[in-house]
């Protein structure tokens, strides 16, 4: 659904690459490293190592920085096959490209250096990043048009040639005029990639080794460089939690456009969160105020009414579900079923055109197509140490304020009595009941009101 | 409250509106028709046959593709008098109007033609349009100032004479440098409609009938054209998703902006969405994050909280709704009265200051003045097969988690005791019961722990 | 947390704030004096007050119109030592600022005239106003450079010294041309304040005492006069429900800004509603869509869920709270517990690691550590008369749907049977059941539908 998703590369030339993520991110005042941060639900590494997946990346490199198991977690989380190298010392980017020599040593076409916290790049970026490599250039480097220069690196160039990337602070008053300025991401002909790295020196005031100097390094070898262009807002780097949300605004801005575009109604787009991964069918609608967390399948023509919080959870053609319900992971609703108010399903499979209105919770059950699912019931699928399974039957009802004390079966077409507890399994259309006989006190309300306000008279 | 709705007009003569609705809209990727699709809970066609109706129609035609039963559907509920003409073949938009021939041949002073995907047209818009009529034109073109005109038709003017509509691709390159384009509404004087509509010909590349071409038919005839001007914004229309969504933002504007104009509060107004018929009075608060669906009316001072969801509800002067409530049609919340959190109630009338705090269902009720009804009750009004009412006295105090099994009558100033299940029903002043004895096993959660954690062991 | 709360002044000098609040504020078109109505929870009166206080205002003067108790019931709460003067007849801001000559004639370095209906002004602009005076000028205006000046009365300054205060229709077509315009706030040294606003005369065509006489007549005295810059925003008056819809969200995104520069992620700071006071941690998350009302306190590495509404309520390190979840005043949640969904907390306090997942309702309890309280239980905490305690003890395990009538104690680590109502307190580790017996009616369900549909042939 994502252009993450969809691009489709093409170049038959395999690619390695290497995403630096060993940055701490101290603007982000965050106890966890920048890069797990999210956006749409899913780490901005997350959507790097995707957005290369789908470039054509055939084998990752991250680098990291150390102790942060947390990071190699979520890297193998979505490359398993991922190397990951740690950055001890923080001595430039160069030298961070330079802790992943082992990757770089493996024969490879073309080598792409992505960074770990630009998670709105786009799989097409990429690719327009390492055309130019398969062209015979050996460096590309990838640029933006800056709305305000100042700061960035310039793209000092020759015709289609890049000749040098001009730090800020070193450039003269006419290179500053220049604004197509220095995006980070570089791409690398295999080749050629260790030879210019390892002549990158740091002989400069801060003593760090610049990736950018392998542009005049491979020019000077005689090598063609070349440049890519990209919009500012892809390669901006989120460094606190202000750009964080502004990088989720953009991703949530793509998501609701292309659902919309794919013939989804939303009817407030820009209340609707959804994830990366979120599926809606044609004609869904979906009402304002609603969450998508991640893992959400929505077929055609449901409507999902305001105030609804899915995740994990698949929901058929022609259902409804709203407002005010919450599907939790493992939730089935079944094609034309009803989810309505205050209802939380878990791990539960509706089946067609069962429906379950209001108040209520389902967690580790199996309903029946077309039972109805009273007011107020509760499956009781916790002991305080087991989970158990409540199965109920097609075309069962099951009364108001039941509670469900799992595992317990209620066959096809039985009732339960409202106001039941039922421990033990109803057989097909019998009538389960579990409840107090009703008594009648008369007067006692007149007797209560005066013992009442007598007390607080006191 | 809406424009559309306090609108005067003011012209006495009569008037033919022929709509457009005939659009099968495939930008949509839509199964339903185009002009069915909503802005603030109406469809497009109904906004436009509203605001129709407010600038004097008097008469109106519909003019809908073959087999679109549903669009014909949605012209009798707000117009049953409306004639539903079917076009067959798409040959112009002159051969569209020209189908309504019916309702052509009938006399009449004034001849509107609008489109049913414009649900941001104001009525007085269409009177405006109308206007040069009764002074002697006998064609009005709706015009705007594009903010870029490419694609659009170009009114050639003389003066406060409209000579001619231009389509981009015939325009010299002077007549391109026009902003002022074709916003395709026209009205039409009556006794020459179809005289001018019958000389349209098709002789143009596309082979079809074009509407544009009466304005040069009626100069050549001698008669006089004018001009009307509106917003680029209220005569665009919706074709695809994003449109939709757009146009909701701004129908949504508008409504905000007119409630608090009247002296509501809205806390935070891109939160809070309307319907096109809610009626909110003065000083009424909503807090952020409300959805109105259709048919709602919240009287003076009341407050509606956040997370709430009303349709086709009344709140009386003082009431407060939410947050997390849920107001189905039917609900009617008394003065003073509260409805709290997770409480839904639907065809239920509450008295005078009672109470619904929390976590309750109130189905085919009433509930008298100053009752209390307890977190978790839940009305019992469906057995599977009928619908049942719940009769709640004045002062009657309803214990948590009671079940009230419809037909059941609490009466006046009764209680009924936590966690009771009511099947018969309750005398004034009585007191009602109907749950187990409680009982006590001492020592049985050491056993069953045991007995669990020797379970996990094996 | 705000800008308000965090400001400090540094000046020693005494300051008597005088702060005029008599406006009707008819464009409210309300029953509530413009000044009591809110932004971010806290009375437009309320936070010039706070911002005064944060300034260093030693001494405050509200000027209230007659018979507003409401008005000065407000003042008394924030602060209780103000003087409250009524002003009875509107002749003039001078004439209002006279209104509180007592508090004038008591002896003091500063005097500064705020208005109460600026809920934007921040407390470094108070302080920038005074600086002046402690320099030696005897009256500071402050401006703002208007993006539109008509209307506005405009600066006539020479240097750093300000001339007078032209109103826009006395002013010469140069004076026009003038952007530095009357933001209405002023400062007066104290030891002057009464001699310069007694001689302020009404001989203009209103009749009015205006308050900006005062610069002529001090420069005609031979004192100094200086002027202080403010943005526009801030010293706009709120007028109708539209500016305070403008004036809230733009406090939003002064708060929003404010936790999300300390550390805490908004997911969509656009959907987050904070109160002036509320105070998030670091690592705190907060999704979308969230109702913060007054008194909030999270502390860091908390989550709350979408869809959750909190007021007066803590929540400890590390617990989870929502989606749907409802925290009243009074609500304690531990550290690590989770408060789930469709759960209303009020008064209660929730040990650590505690679990309330979801369809319940605690008021006036106390949960032990690690309780685990199931689905649909309910404290019943009132009688229609008085509100009782529930005790949970340290983990307990209530079963689902069950209903605890207080006063009541359940022991440490008892159990309670699913659908129990609990009447009757329950000892360390026991079991308590309260429910009836469960019953089966074989092939019941068979006969009754037959019955019903065959009532329904009839």
């Amino acid at each position: 659904m994502t252009s993450t998703d969809t691009f489709k590369p093409s170049s038959p030339r395999s690619c390695l690459a290497i995403v630096l993520a060993a940055g701490e991110g101290t603007r982000m005042k965050s106890a966890k490293p920048k890069v797990l941060h999210q956006v749409a639900n899913r780490s901005m590494l997350g959507h790097v190592l995707a957005a290369l997946t789908t470039a054509g990346a055939t084998s990752t490199a991250v680098v990291i920085g150390p102790d942060r198991e947390d990071v190699a977690k979520e890297v193998q989380k979505d490359r398993p096959d991922a190397w990951i190298f740690v950055q001890k010392d923080r001595l430039g980017t160069a030298h961070a490209v330079l802790t992943a020599r082992e990757a770089l040593e493996q024969p490879v076409d073309d080598v792409i250096v992505a960074f770990g916290d630009t998670p709105l790049i786009l799989p097409e970026t990429f690719a327009k990043l390492r055309a130019p490599l398969a062209e015979g250039a050996a460096v590309v480097a990838m640029g933006f048009e800056a709305k305000d220069p100042t700061g960035y690196g310039r793209f000092i160039t020759s015709g289609d040639q890049l000749l040098a990337i001009r730090e800020h602070k070193d450039a003269s008053e006419a290179e500053r005029a220049i604004t197509l300025c220095n995006g980070g991401l570089m791409a690398i002909r295999g080749d050629v990639a260790l030879t210019l790295l390892d002549r990158v020196e740091n002989t400069n005031v801060k003593g760090e080794y610049y990736l950018t100097d392998i542009v005049e390094i491979a020019r000077h070898l005689g090598h063609r460089t070349a440049i890519a262009v990209v919009s500012e807002e892809e390669v901006h780097g989120v460094n606190d939690r202000a750009q964080l949300a502004a990088a989720e605004r953009i991703i949530q801005e793509r998501l609701r456009h292309e659902v919309m575009a794919s013939g989804v109604t939303l009817v407030a787009p820009e209340t609707v969160f959804l994830s990366h991964d979120t599926r809606l069918g044609q004609d869904v609608v979906v009402e304002p105020h609603v969450v998508f967390g991640p893992g959400v399948v929505v077929e055609a023509g449901a409507v999902i009414h305001s105030f609804s919080h899915l995740e994990g959870a698949h929901i058929a053609a022609g259902a409804g579900v709203g407002p005010f319900a919450r599907l939790r992971p493992g939730a089935s609703v079944g094609p034309r079923a009803k989810v309505g108010n205050f209802v939380e399903i878990k791990n539960t499979e509706l089946g067609a055109g069962a429906k379950v209105s209001h108040l209520t919770y389902l967690g580790d059950a199996s309903v029946g197509a077309e039972a109805n699912i009273g007011a107020g019931t509760i499956t009781c699928n916790y002991d305080g140490f087991g989970k158990y399974r409540t199965e109920i039957g097609e075309g069962a009802f099951i009364g108001s304020n039941s509670s469900l004390v799992a595992p317990v079966t209620i066959g096809k077409g039985a009732f339960v009595g409202s106001g039941s507890v039922i421990t033990e399994s109803i057989p097909a259309d019998a009538l389960g009941l579990g409840r107090g006989r009703q008594t009648v006190k008369e007067g006692w309300a007149i007797a209560f009101r005066e013992k009442a306000q007598a007390a607080k008279r006191k």
